[in-house]
């Protein structure tokens, strides 16, 4: 029976490369052409079986670029992120899926409201056109810049950011939302308000995908052994796309403010070291973190701990988008409305919840799935 | 009133790195000398206050070594291990508890019975001679080769590891037993009966202090986020005395089979990768670990983490020494005996215990510990 | 006119990663679909126009195997190594190379001189069917183990290790002899012997492509600066085949011993630290190298290097195969025989030579060259 | 003979970390506490026996700072760098020297031909006080950025930067002038014809001793091996003096400058990639720097090397600085002057001289050093 209702996924950002990965993979995926590897919601903890099955979703999204899903996988395959025989297997459901990308939002071109109200619009055409119980809104779109005084954007005349104009046609179109990319668009009044009035959930912000995951795990360590923090260094090498915005020192700052905090909050103090963004053209779709942790142990003795981590941006965040879709939508199917704290675990900067240690975030979800679930 | 009461503390290679650093701390950090960095039992989640103060313990111990605490202690110095200014001030101290060294056991030089008796003896005369409430034997001596088969070695008679030949005699004066070193002593059925019937509890295996360590907050984070372990590499250079040990291959394999079976358990099944354990004698008292991991993300994506743990292995060891004296005392004092698993946060190969993950182990250490208290 | 002159390169082992790499790369450059990157012989201080041109070179080669050069080239594509572009652009021509390859020899299923005999056979009768100027024979097998005493070889009626045998096969057919492979080959007397009667050069062993590679500027630096090296420490991963022929401990002493020997050629004595080559399956067709270097400073003080190489074994080796065919060729024509020692830069192992520092064996290559050129 | 005749050094920055360590360790390898390790001059190829003995060196210097030299060796000797029982055998020297340093030179104090008589009275007092040969003074002072248009500083009227009139003062003296720090003293034309006027030689800028040393013979082996370098990362981390100095992001431009143009110069192109200069307070004298270079191989294959650099900027300087004072005074005792191109060997920024690789500049120092003495 649930595995007859079919449940929307509305991207912002519906050509970028997360979306196309996470579209690529869950028709691969549930066409039994990939394992589950990095779905978190596949886990046994998790209860899939009660989740909705990766094959009962349907995609579409804003965006506001016209470079089509299927040619951004191409270059997802070139680039070494999607086996090119998936992309064989699923290119007509990927071009499908690219007929139902609407033209996004840019600034300036029509008034908040007028493009509340359309992209609101477009959220519901989606809804009908495929008798879809109901959409999940994600917004996967580029890292947007810190607002400097959130508390004032209360309402919709104001000059709200881009993330939060979605969250609001969202919230128009009686969806729940996510924000997976660094938005401050979950602390404004507005916003929070919008979501509030129409009884539905949300969750963000900024998917925890490489460093910050380490940092989650590895700042608890150190916590839990009575070892002394003396600085804590960390270098991002980006390529492609993330990697341009971040050169936008603006944007830049929304990561590096949330990278810090997370790991401030864990040690209950502020820990000293640069922090670097850097993009590297020639990574393509590729990160590289090298992190330099210095820490004194007993009697004052030296230490130190390096790492360097190597991974695919996209092929991280897109199941952790998927598992949100899954995990949001039994939400929203429960009842509940405003922020998801038990969500923390897939973020940099969870709205709603302070504890940044993994174990505990993992806890926490396991605990608040086994509620919904019961 | 509890401020009064001292403990001892009853070294196997007191006269080793481990020992001597835990002397020199002990007496460093109860003087006002050095912070508590590094000792667990001093976080207010382990209620430090209703444990046996540092500046209570004495120590004593027993040594096939006639290098004395002094001697050490100035190497250590030299190595960058301990403060020079803080040996100058407890170098008194430090000769006193040389004096209550006596000479330890080495195969073939008396019977097991005999040793036995005489170490048995020893400990009680310590006890006696300080008017202490009770005393913890605590096993920081050089590695011992595993037994080919455990279940055989049922009494006395049989050619029992050095390791097992002191815990009988701590079993026998009524002390409490903590085996830090890799050792299969408290996995033979002669030692397990002893305690039981002694009526004492113990804990062990392997002080957790460096590699395993991170792999115990590494490996839980690939499962929890569903990324599939492919291979795991560890490569241990160790200078000084421990590598020196190590070069014996058998011993070395009583320490890669902690540390495999401890990341296996984590991660529900056999993860390949080579595992090296090497000497390299100008690292003096340093270790330095490479960890490579290579893992799968979603659609299979070739991902990699790589650290490096440069530590001091005796300032790394030492408060946990002092740690598990504190705790251990507790328990006693509460009239628990037999395995302690509630102790494995300390551990690579935990005794009574299969869980290998830290934030479950300190979740579980503090739970006992808040029973213990209340 | 010399561009008229096809010359023949013949492998041993030529449907391996390293010869199939070769020939699908000679291939594309020579039509224009990659760069020359990787390729020593065509930098301007080596004089390219005066070399064979790639698109001159005819291949052929021995092997036991049956996988055909295609099957083994699509597993490369399949391992990121070989772009598949430049496989379905020469797919034909691999084709047509692979009818060249004859069957390998096996110890025991012919005497030696039956096997030098037909081996020669299939060298010479490939020099005629395409009307070759010369043929070079290149050894790219496995890994061949050290042996014991190689003075003792001295004739054909011993038990020859393989490289021998198709070592005196190529002089027997008058044709230029590169052993690539770690082998001791080139050092038995009756291989040097049969060299000088046939009047041709030889070079090897032991390309040198990676660890080594770093080592052989590294080790110089610090002996220039009279840094002093304490430990140099040595682990290299390898997947797919080279590896597995390396978990036998006796072909990867060949290894170790030629990656030793150098470092302490080029600093003067023996510098203690372990040296790992392990079989690590995941990692297919890449290595990965990580060096721990611990040296001394002024007044004793304590530093440290570490590197990690993150290498395509067959992508490094392969162009360096094709230099060495295109400068051993040079060699033929200028009427050189013996030892080639000028190729040393090429080599972990040289023979003929005692120089392992990289910048002055390219100094040494360089007016080698401009003396054959000139 | 020689052995007699006594030679001064003059520090500019006579009491900070690099001169205390030069003086420390000239008066302890003189007194033969330490090997020779780090000093270049003494290799055989340098014709040691040639040069000024250690033991005949004589030490004064100019400083803004009033802590004293004896202060400065007791916080190297916390600080790891130099070993306390070399400090406490030299202690008595070392205040001698400290008498002998003179009120450096702040700009605005005094004007600038002031300061320049005034600096190279101190100069020529020095030489006369001990009957010295010659003096040679050395900038071993902090970081000082670049100047906007170098050209335009031809008088003394000039705002000149401090270590010109430093430089002026030693030409003035008639004393040789080495630049060993980040500085554009010695490309302005007040000071190259200031040299040529008194016909005294000068070597500089900015020490070469660490990463990039490193690079020096890490990029010509890319370009020798035909390697296609992507993009080249930096990331240097300091503590202590010279760090907090680079945190002035106009003198860090100076520094990174200077170790961009070098890697561009060897490589033929500019190689993109970010450098940062970060100050770690908690790093003390040391300093780490992590490098991650990407590179292609044959047929495009995608490679990397990464490597961390620990090292103590001091202990690393300072032999070199010495080095420095001993050819130089060698280079004045047989006439030389201007700018001394074949000293490039030692620096990142080398006046007069376009090569960059090591072993080239190793080369040409070597047989310049076998023209002086020949």
């Amino acid at each position: 029976m649930r595995s007859e209702a079919r449940t929307g996924v509305w991207f912002v950002g519906a050509r970028g490369s997360v979306a196309t990965t996470a579209v690529v993979g869950a028709l691969g995926v549930s066409h039994g052409l990939a394992p589950s590897t990095g779905l978190v919601s596949e886990l046994a903890e998790l209860d899939p079986d009660g989740l909705t099955p990766l094959g009962n979703l349907v995609f579409g999204g804003h965006d506001i670029s016209s470079t089509t899903l299927t040619k951004k996988a191409e270059s997802l395959v070139a680039g070494g992120v999607v086996p090119a025989e998936i992309l064989i297997a699923v290119a007509a459901d990927l071009e499908a899926v690219d007929a139902d990308v609407c033209l996004g939002h840019a600034a300036g071109e029509e008034t908040t409201e007028e493009a509340v109200e359309r992209l609101a619009g477009d959220i519901a055409d989606f809804r009908r056109r495929y008798d879809l119980v109901r959409v999940v809104v994600v917004d996967v779109a580029s890292t947007q810049p810190p607002v400097d005084d959130p508390e004032q954007l209360t309402c919709l005349d104001d000059d709200l950011p881009v993330g939060a104009v979605y969250a609001l046609a969202a919230f128009r179109a009686g969806a729940p939302f996510v924000s997976f990319t660094p938005s401050p668009c979950l602390r404004l009044p507005v916003v929070i308000e919008a979501a509030a009035r129409a009884g539905l959930p949300y969750a963000g912000c900024d998917g925890k995908t490489g460093e910050t995951l380490l940092k989650s795990v590895l700042a608890p360590m150190f916590v839990m052994r009575a070892l002394e923090l003396r600085s804590w260094t960390s270098v991002n090498l980006l390529g492609g796309g993330d990697g341009e915005t971040l050169s936008d020192p603006a944007a830049a700052r929304s990561k590096t403010v949330a990278k810090r905090s997370g790991l401030d909050a864990m040690v209950g103090r502020s820990v000293p070291g640069p922090m670097h963004i850097d993009h590297v053209e020639d990574l393509g779709e590729w990160k590289t973190a090298w992190d330099h942790v210095r820490f004194d142990g007993f009697l004052g003795t030296r230490m130190t701990l390096q790492f360097t981590w190597e991974g695919c941006d996209s092929a991280l965040a897109a199941p952790l988008v998927l598992d949100l879709v899954r995990l949001v939508s039994a939400a929203h199917a429960a009842g509940l409305s405003g922020p998801l704290p038990e969500l923390a675990f897939f973020f940099k900067d969870p709205v709603g919840a302070t504890e940044h240690r993994l174990s505990e975030q993992w806890r926490d979800l396991v605990a608040w799935r086994a509620g919904l679930a019961g």
